[in-house]
């Protein structure tokens, strides 16, 4: 495929029969019901990553592949195997990523794309920019430009808390940042898309405001590297690599749709399956119920409750019938979370056997998620500390970047 | 008025009935047929600017009223007389007028706003802000970024000639300037319209590209001072006045229903009619066609000869018929434009008089505009040749500006 026309399932995409009520909604603001990510790589038209592409990472960056990639969280792409071509050639690319910064505490469900891109810039060296789109959130949501702009710092320290090498990271804010060779670029986007085209892809309505009809070019332009003249002049055919959750991969379809007809590689993305609420597996956690996700700002005590009140099991009621029938680990939140943060795979085949056959208990299984847990937002939570306004200035100067590739 | 929404007749204004389909057509982009003005100041809303608000002006600023006012050129305002109000008490105001830089050459109708700003500038000593609209052309015309960069600061040249003071005078382009506060504000008017409002004031399509739909509020934005911090940092409440042709209205018509919703005053507008064509009063002169207008380029050679081959007249066709019946100069061109350019009235009335009459022949009129045509025009290409390149920076630097009032 990828000569001329994006190759989207229009059918299914746009499907409102009796049957397509019952299904997941999966959109950039919308995230609901059970989702079958093997029906939704057919219906965006993205690819699954298999294990040939993961061994292909191993092998070129001579370390093992990051647990989200061996266990699935990532798991599918669009021309990830050209980046792996192009890298395998000595041809360097650059990350792009991005948040909405609609709420100040982060869940670990937001860390997931991050703690994954810092793996991949540390795995291939290589330059990163981070979008904050404050001015789709000020859009959206009911929010002054100030807040939007208060929350993008905020979530900004959480961000560089997750690791990123300031000698190749650039954060920057839209409210900040459009303007220029950005602007220009967002133009060039929207000279190419129908308004017709952006309601098939995102369905907005008459009634909706200008704002919002006027937003997908500037979450597309970061793919672009003149939009970042002081990281990448003279650089326009440096491709673009994109991780992030599958939600967003509407943005990104309109984006390599418009990308050969302004003289740029199509972005290549990476997308992730969506981080479970402790209630089950039936979405994205929501940022309007605190009990349904763990948030970096949650004390040791409050996660130790959450797990053992909130967390859905798979485990039977008693001892006794647990010991008898064992878990239903399809279903189970505990294991699921363990298969996201349990480094050790030795470890978690353990778990999975013993609690599966009833030899190992709920009340076990959730002692050793709360301790994983408890150990990671702790270790966030001092690394945030440490992030001082200084540093999130210095992440977001407009500036070349000292280490780019190599 | 003027609480809540704008005025706007909106029957008429969406009026498509048999009957309208032989009315003139005004909108930004396309301005034809046989203008009826006092039709058109119903069906936009605005108000008939009268001698009693002249008067004003004279008295306001002690010198005698241009003469695209005495003459009605200017002939319809929104909140003009809340600006004088303002300004008899000692409020200061801004004006803010603009420009589409689609053609390299301008002819006499694109100098008419730039010849009359200049006018209000030195009769009210206020500060001007002029928009070149890159973004704009290049969206709606099949133009390079570069190309409508170009055209932008050649165009600037033009505007410069027209003798604005560098002291209180900021020129910018959209592709430069955007950014910052300016992209804030066209943020918070985005938020503030819904696509069916601009559908309804634009006309715009589903198969219209997005841009289309993006760009009002980037015309829309300089009305509010916040917009030009190095210029107005910190007089959110200072007023805000816009001379321009009266195609332009529905831009502003927009802005000043959103400006209060957003903390800002709404801006004034004082709006021309247009510059008739050489062939005759049915609209604008047309770019496409080098013989329907006087260009700033044209030699003497060039204006003789237009003026006197296309140059419609009322007169009769012999010199026998035109001493008998005399010259219809409700529809003859020569008078239209004499009474644009000829600033002596008494030499106006005189010729008009002398014309009508049929004691003046259609020779000698067009004689008379010839030479006070190649009067304006060569003293505009004098003053262009002196503008340099350093002086188009210096408008369009961004810099406070050292005269703002008084």
């Amino acid at each position: 495929m990828e000569k001329g026309e994006e190759r989207v399932n229009e059918e299914e995409a746009t499907a409102a029969t009796g049957e397509a009520e019952a299904e997941a909604e999966v959109n950039p603001w919308e995230v609901s019901g059970k989702i079958d990510y093997d029906k939704l790589i057919d219906k965006f038209g993205c690819q699954r990553l298999d294990q040939s592409l993961i061994d292909r990472v191993h092998r070129l960056t001579s370390r093992p592949p990051h647990v989200f990639l061996r266990r699935g969280v990532f798991f599918a792409h669009r021309d990830f195997n050209e980046i792996l071509d192009a890298y395998e050639r000595g041809d360097k690319f650059y990350l792009y990523t991005g948040r909405g910064p609609s709420s100040e505490a982060l869940h670990l469900g937001h860390l997931i794309p991050f703690m994954f891109t810092k793996y991949l810039q540390d795995a291939f060296k290589v330059p990163l920019v981070i979008q904050l789109t404050d001015d789709e959130k000020y859009m959206w949501k009911n929010l002054s430009v100030e807040e939007s702009q208060r929350l993008a710092r905020e979530n900004a320290k959480d961000i560089i808390a997750c690791g990123f090498d300031i000698t190749r990271t650039f954060i920057f804010s839209d409210f900040d940042y459009v303007g220029g060779a950005f602007y220009k670029n967002m133009v060039k986007v929207s000279k190419c898309v129908t308004y017709n085209k952006v309601v098939g892809i995102f369905g907005f309505t008459g009634e909706d405001h200008i704002g919002k009809v006027s937003f997908p070019p500037v979450q597309a332009v970061p793919s672009f590297p003149s939009s970042f003249p002081h990281l990448f002049d003279g650089k326009d055919h440096l491709r673009c690599l994109i991780p992030c959750a599958i939600d967003q991969d509407p943005y990104f379809r309109m984006t390599r749709d418009v990308a050969p007809r302004i003289g740029y590689h199509k972005p290549a993305l990476i997308e992730s399956s969506f981080f479970p609420a402790l209630q089950g597996d039936t979405g994205k956690m929501s940022a309007s119920d605190p009990n349904s996700a763990i948030y970096v700002t949650d004390s040791a005590k409050d996660i130790k409750d959450k797990i053992n009140k909130y967390a859905f099991t798979g485990g039977q009621d008693t001892k006794e019938k647990q010991r008898l029938y064992g878990a239903n680990l399809e279903v189970d939140i505990p294991v699921k979370y363990l298969s996201f943060f349990l480094e050790d795979d030795d470890e978690l085949e353990h778990i999975k056997t013993e609690y599966g056959s009833g030899r190992m208990l709920t009340f076990d299984v959730k002692k050793r998620l709360v301790e994983i847990l408890v150990e990671i937002v702790e270790r966030h939570c001092r690394a945030r500390a440490a992030v001082t306004d200084e540093m999130v200035d210095a992440f977001m100067a407009v500036r070349p970047l000292p280490s780019m590739f190599g």
